[in-house]
Protein backbone atom coordinates (compact mmCIF):
# COMPACT_ATOMS: atom_id res chain seq x y z
CA UNK A 1 0.00 0.00 0.00
CA UNK A 2 1.44 3.26 -1.17
CA UNK A 3 0.73 5.14 2.40
CA UNK A 4 3.70 3.20 3.80
CA UNK A 5 6.25 4.64 2.05
CA UNK A 6 8.56 6.14 4.06
CA UNK A 7 7.63 9.58 5.22
CA UNK A 8 9.14 11.92 6.91
CA UNK A 9 6.76 15.01 8.22
CA UNK A 10 9.07 17.64 8.76
CA UNK A 11 7.24 20.52 10.42
CA UNK A 12 4.78 20.71 13.18
CA UNK A 13 2.07 20.94 10.93
CA UNK A 14 3.20 17.91 8.56
CA UNK A 15 3.45 16.06 11.77
CA UNK A 16 -0.24 16.95 12.58
CA UNK A 17 -1.18 16.01 8.82
CA UNK A 18 0.76 12.51 9.68
CA UNK A 19 -1.31 11.74 12.40
CA UNK A 20 -4.69 13.19 11.42
CA UNK A 21 -4.67 10.80 8.10
CA UNK A 22 -3.50 7.85 10.17
CA UNK A 23 -6.23 8.50 12.41
CA UNK A 24 -8.95 8.64 9.95
CA UNK A 25 -7.47 5.13 8.56
CA UNK A 26 -7.56 3.64 12.07
CA UNK A 27 -11.27 5.33 12.66
CA UNK A 28 -12.33 3.76 9.32
CA UNK A 29 -10.87 0.47 10.23
CA UNK A 30 -13.08 0.31 13.74
CA UNK A 31 -16.30 1.86 11.72
CA UNK A 32 -17.05 1.67 8.04
CA UNK A 33 -14.75 -1.05 8.02
CA UNK A 34 -15.17 -2.77 11.03
CA UNK A 35 -16.58 -6.06 9.34
CA UNK A 36 -13.93 -6.39 6.94
CA UNK A 37 -11.50 -5.29 9.78
CA UNK A 38 -12.89 -8.01 11.98
CA UNK A 39 -12.68 -10.62 9.42
CA UNK A 40 -9.01 -10.09 8.52
CA UNK A 41 -8.38 -10.19 12.40
CA UNK A 42 -8.30 -13.92 12.03
CA UNK A 43 -6.79 -15.65 15.11
CA UNK A 44 -5.21 -18.09 13.36
CA UNK A 45 -2.76 -16.18 11.55
CA UNK A 46 0.18 -14.57 12.81
CA UNK A 47 0.62 -11.47 14.98
CA UNK A 48 -0.78 -9.38 13.85
CA UNK A 49 -1.02 -5.54 13.93
CA UNK A 50 -3.65 -2.20 12.74
CA UNK A 51 -1.51 0.34 10.94
CA UNK A 52 -3.34 3.50 10.03
CA UNK A 53 -1.50 5.46 6.73
CA UNK A 54 -1.05 9.13 6.21
CA UNK A 55 -3.24 8.73 3.04
CA UNK A 56 -5.98 7.89 5.80
CA UNK A 57 -5.94 3.95 4.92
CA UNK A 58 -5.52 1.02 6.88
CA UNK A 59 -3.97 -2.20 6.87
CA UNK A 60 -3.77 -4.97 8.85
CA UNK A 61 -0.22 -6.33 8.42
CA UNK A 62 2.25 -8.07 10.27
CA UNK A 63 4.88 -5.84 12.30
CA UNK A 64 7.94 -4.49 10.39
CA UNK A 65 10.52 -7.62 9.70
CA UNK A 66 13.10 -4.81 10.55
CA UNK A 67 14.18 -4.66 14.07
CA UNK A 68 14.24 -1.72 15.76
CA UNK A 69 11.66 -0.53 13.01
CA UNK A 70 11.55 3.25 11.98
CA UNK A 71 8.54 3.77 13.85
CA UNK A 72 7.03 3.32 16.79
CA UNK A 73 4.95 -0.17 16.42
CA UNK A 74 1.11 -0.47 16.94
CA UNK A 75 0.03 -3.28 19.14
CA UNK A 76 0.81 -6.74 18.53
CA UNK A 77 -1.02 -9.53 18.25
CA UNK A 78 -4.84 -7.65 18.32
CA UNK A 79 -5.92 -11.07 16.01
CA UNK A 80 -4.99 -13.23 18.98
CA UNK A 81 -7.57 -11.62 21.68
CA UNK A 82 -10.52 -11.02 19.05
CA UNK A 83 -12.23 -14.33 20.21
CA UNK A 84 -11.96 -14.49 23.63
CA UNK A 85 -13.43 -11.17 24.77
CA UNK A 86 -16.99 -9.36 23.35
CA UNK A 87 -16.63 -7.47 19.93
CA UNK A 88 -17.10 -4.02 21.26
CA UNK A 89 -14.99 -5.10 23.96
CA UNK A 90 -12.17 -5.96 21.48
CA UNK A 91 -12.44 -3.10 19.04
CA UNK A 92 -12.37 -0.72 22.72
CA UNK A 93 -9.07 -2.47 23.25
CA UNK A 94 -7.97 -2.02 19.63
CA UNK A 95 -8.70 1.78 19.37
CA UNK A 96 -6.93 2.45 22.87
CA UNK A 97 -3.81 1.25 21.72
CA UNK A 98 -4.46 2.60 18.67
CA UNK A 99 -5.01 5.84 20.11
CA UNK A 100 -1.38 5.50 22.42
CA UNK A 101 0.05 4.07 19.03
CA UNK A 102 -1.13 7.48 17.11
CA UNK A 103 0.15 9.85 19.56
CA UNK A 104 3.84 7.56 19.83
CA UNK A 105 4.13 7.75 16.28
CA UNK A 106 3.34 11.40 16.28
CA UNK A 107 5.36 12.18 18.99
CA UNK A 108 8.12 10.18 17.98
CA UNK A 109 8.30 12.35 14.69
CA UNK A 110 8.04 15.50 16.71
CA UNK A 111 10.86 14.49 18.85
CA UNK A 112 13.46 16.21 16.35
CA UNK A 113 11.38 20.28 17.33
CA UNK A 114 12.44 22.45 19.93
CA UNK A 115 9.95 23.92 22.05
CA UNK A 116 10.24 26.74 22.41
CA UNK A 117 6.95 28.42 23.12
CA UNK A 118 7.73 31.98 21.82
CA UNK A 119 8.60 30.38 18.30
CA UNK A 120 5.06 28.42 18.12
CA UNK A 121 3.17 31.26 19.47
CA UNK A 122 4.88 33.99 17.10
CA UNK A 123 3.88 31.78 13.90
CA UNK A 124 0.18 31.17 15.31
CA UNK A 125 0.24 35.02 16.19
CA UNK A 126 1.27 36.04 13.22
CA UNK A 127 4.51 37.55 14.50
CA UNK A 128 3.96 38.55 17.90
CA UNK A 129 6.91 37.72 20.17
CA UNK A 130 7.96 39.27 23.19
CA UNK A 131 6.70 37.56 26.35
CA UNK A 132 4.36 40.54 26.93
CA UNK A 133 2.55 40.40 23.91
CA UNK A 134 2.34 36.70 24.39
CA UNK A 135 0.46 37.03 27.70
CA UNK A 136 -1.17 39.61 26.71
CA UNK A 137 -3.01 37.39 24.08
CA UNK A 138 -3.97 34.00 25.56
CA UNK A 139 -7.09 33.65 23.43
CA UNK A 140 -4.78 32.88 20.23
CA UNK A 141 -2.58 30.25 21.90
CA UNK A 142 -5.76 29.06 23.76
CA UNK A 143 -7.26 28.50 20.51
CA UNK A 144 -4.38 26.60 18.67
CA UNK A 145 -4.02 24.30 21.89
CA UNK A 146 -7.72 24.02 21.41
CA UNK A 147 -7.84 23.01 17.59
CA UNK A 148 -4.35 20.78 18.50
CA UNK A 149 -5.48 18.87 20.97
CA UNK A 150 -9.18 18.66 19.94
CA UNK A 151 -8.96 15.94 17.76
CA UNK A 152 -6.96 14.09 19.94
CA UNK A 153 -9.99 14.58 22.22
CA UNK A 154 -12.33 13.11 19.89
CA UNK A 155 -10.24 9.47 19.40
CA UNK B 1 11.63 -6.45 39.52
CA UNK B 2 9.34 -5.42 41.88
CA UNK B 3 8.80 -1.96 39.26
CA UNK B 4 7.21 -4.89 36.59
CA UNK B 5 4.01 -5.88 38.99
CA UNK B 6 0.74 -4.73 37.27
CA UNK B 7 0.12 -1.95 38.04
CA UNK B 8 -3.42 0.48 37.13
CA UNK B 9 -2.89 4.15 38.15
CA UNK B 10 -6.75 5.22 38.52
CA UNK B 11 -6.52 9.28 38.22
CA UNK B 12 -5.06 11.70 36.20
CA UNK B 13 -2.36 12.55 39.31
CA UNK B 14 -1.62 8.40 39.45
CA UNK B 15 -1.33 8.54 35.64
CA UNK B 16 1.29 11.18 35.97
CA UNK B 17 3.01 9.99 38.72
CA UNK B 18 3.59 6.46 36.57
CA UNK B 19 5.12 8.46 34.09
CA UNK B 20 7.49 10.58 35.73
CA UNK B 21 8.73 7.15 37.89
CA UNK B 22 8.95 5.61 34.60
CA UNK B 23 10.93 8.81 32.95
CA UNK B 24 13.16 8.57 35.59
CA UNK B 25 14.19 5.12 34.93
CA UNK B 26 15.01 5.32 31.57
CA UNK B 27 16.82 8.62 32.26
CA UNK B 28 18.70 6.77 34.47
CA UNK B 29 19.31 4.16 31.82
CA UNK B 30 20.53 6.73 29.43
CA UNK B 31 22.51 8.87 31.57
CA UNK B 32 24.27 7.53 34.60
CA UNK B 33 23.70 3.82 34.23
CA UNK B 34 24.81 4.12 30.68
CA UNK B 35 27.86 1.80 30.49
CA UNK B 36 25.54 -0.53 31.79
CA UNK B 37 22.86 -0.31 29.84
CA UNK B 38 25.10 -0.26 26.87
CA UNK B 39 26.48 -3.36 27.88
CA UNK B 40 23.04 -5.71 28.45
CA UNK B 41 22.18 -4.50 25.00
CA UNK B 42 24.00 -7.52 23.43
CA UNK B 43 23.32 -7.59 19.65
CA UNK B 44 24.47 -11.24 20.06
CA UNK B 45 20.68 -12.19 22.45
CA UNK B 46 17.71 -11.66 20.86
CA UNK B 47 15.16 -8.85 20.78
CA UNK B 48 15.43 -6.18 23.92
CA UNK B 49 13.81 -3.75 24.52
CA UNK B 50 14.21 -0.89 27.49
CA UNK B 51 11.32 -0.47 30.15
CA UNK B 52 11.09 2.42 32.82
CA UNK B 53 9.17 1.35 35.53
CA UNK B 54 7.04 3.73 37.91
CA UNK B 55 9.54 2.57 40.93
CA UNK B 56 12.35 4.55 39.18
CA UNK B 57 14.25 1.42 37.78
CA UNK B 58 15.12 0.32 34.38
CA UNK B 59 15.37 -2.96 32.73
CA UNK B 60 16.17 -4.30 29.19
CA UNK B 61 14.60 -7.47 28.72
CA UNK B 62 12.33 -9.60 25.95
CA UNK B 63 9.33 -8.13 24.79
CA UNK B 64 6.15 -9.81 27.09
CA UNK B 65 5.47 -13.04 26.03
CA UNK B 66 1.90 -12.66 25.92
CA UNK B 67 0.08 -11.03 22.74
CA UNK B 68 -1.44 -8.30 22.71
CA UNK B 69 0.64 -7.27 25.69
CA UNK B 70 -1.13 -5.56 28.90
CA UNK B 71 0.60 -2.60 27.81
CA UNK B 72 2.24 -0.77 24.68
CA UNK B 73 5.06 -2.38 24.17
CA UNK B 74 8.53 -0.17 23.87
CA UNK B 75 10.81 -0.38 20.78
CA UNK B 76 11.97 -3.79 19.98
CA UNK B 77 15.56 -5.23 19.07
CA UNK B 78 17.36 -1.85 20.10
CA UNK B 79 20.56 -3.99 20.96
CA UNK B 80 20.67 -4.76 16.82
CA UNK B 81 21.13 -0.78 16.14
CA UNK B 82 24.07 -0.73 19.12
CA UNK B 83 27.25 -1.58 16.32
CA UNK B 84 26.04 -0.30 13.70
CA UNK B 85 26.06 3.27 14.98
CA UNK B 86 27.83 5.67 16.89
CA UNK B 87 27.05 5.45 20.76
CA UNK B 88 25.28 8.86 20.98
CA UNK B 89 23.25 8.46 18.04
CA UNK B 90 22.42 5.23 19.20
CA UNK B 91 21.46 6.05 22.29
CA UNK B 92 19.60 9.20 21.08
CA UNK B 93 17.81 6.74 19.08
CA UNK B 94 16.74 4.69 21.99
CA UNK B 95 16.15 8.17 24.01
CA UNK B 96 13.59 8.88 21.08
CA UNK B 97 11.85 6.01 21.18
CA UNK B 98 11.27 5.71 24.78
CA UNK B 99 9.77 8.91 24.87
CA UNK B 100 7.19 7.77 22.39
CA UNK B 101 6.77 4.74 24.49
CA UNK B 102 6.43 6.91 27.54
CA UNK B 103 3.71 8.84 25.84
CA UNK B 104 2.00 5.77 24.66
CA UNK B 105 2.17 4.22 28.10
CA UNK B 106 0.07 7.39 29.77
CA UNK B 107 -1.86 7.97 26.95
CA UNK B 108 -2.79 4.57 27.50
CA UNK B 109 -3.93 4.85 31.13
CA UNK B 110 -5.51 8.01 30.15
CA UNK B 111 -8.08 6.91 27.86
CA UNK B 112 -10.34 5.91 30.32
CA UNK B 113 -10.57 9.40 31.15
CA UNK B 114 -13.37 11.90 30.20
CA UNK B 115 -11.45 14.96 29.21
CA UNK B 116 -13.91 17.84 30.38
CA UNK B 117 -12.05 20.80 30.83
CA UNK B 118 -14.30 22.51 33.24
CA UNK B 119 -13.56 19.67 35.63
CA UNK B 120 -9.92 19.79 35.38
CA UNK B 121 -9.38 23.53 36.08
CA UNK B 122 -12.05 22.74 38.95
CA UNK B 123 -10.12 20.44 40.88
CA UNK B 124 -6.69 22.41 39.89
CA UNK B 125 -8.27 25.64 41.02
CA UNK B 126 -9.65 24.72 43.78
CA UNK B 127 -13.38 24.57 43.45
CA UNK B 128 -13.84 27.40 40.22
CA UNK B 129 -16.41 26.15 37.75
CA UNK B 130 -17.85 28.30 35.79
CA UNK B 131 -17.44 29.29 32.48
CA UNK B 132 -16.37 32.71 32.64
CA UNK B 133 -14.70 32.15 36.05
CA UNK B 134 -12.25 29.90 34.02
CA UNK B 135 -11.88 32.39 31.39
CA UNK B 136 -11.18 35.05 33.91
CA UNK B 137 -8.01 32.62 35.29
CA UNK B 138 -6.03 31.93 32.35
CA UNK B 139 -3.30 31.51 34.68
CA UNK B 140 -4.35 28.86 36.72
CA UNK B 141 -5.15 26.74 33.35
CA UNK B 142 -1.70 27.84 31.92
CA UNK B 143 -0.06 27.04 34.95
CA UNK B 144 -0.87 23.67 35.12
CA UNK B 145 -0.27 23.23 31.34
CA UNK B 146 2.91 24.63 31.72
CA UNK B 147 3.76 22.27 34.73
CA UNK B 148 2.56 19.21 32.77
CA UNK B 149 3.99 19.97 29.60
CA UNK B 150 7.16 20.95 31.60
CA UNK B 151 8.26 17.95 32.13
CA UNK B 152 7.92 16.07 28.86
CA UNK B 153 9.62 18.79 27.47
CA UNK B 154 12.79 17.68 29.42
CA UNK B 155 12.35 14.45 28.02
Amino acid sequence: MDGSAPYNPRTVEEVYLDFKGRRAGIVKALTTDVEEFYQQCDPEKENLCLYGFPNEHWEVNLPAEEVPAELPEPALGINFARDGMQEKDWISLVAVHSDAWLLAVAFYFGARFGFDKNDRVRRVGGGVGSRMQEVGRPKIATADTTDAVGHRRNL
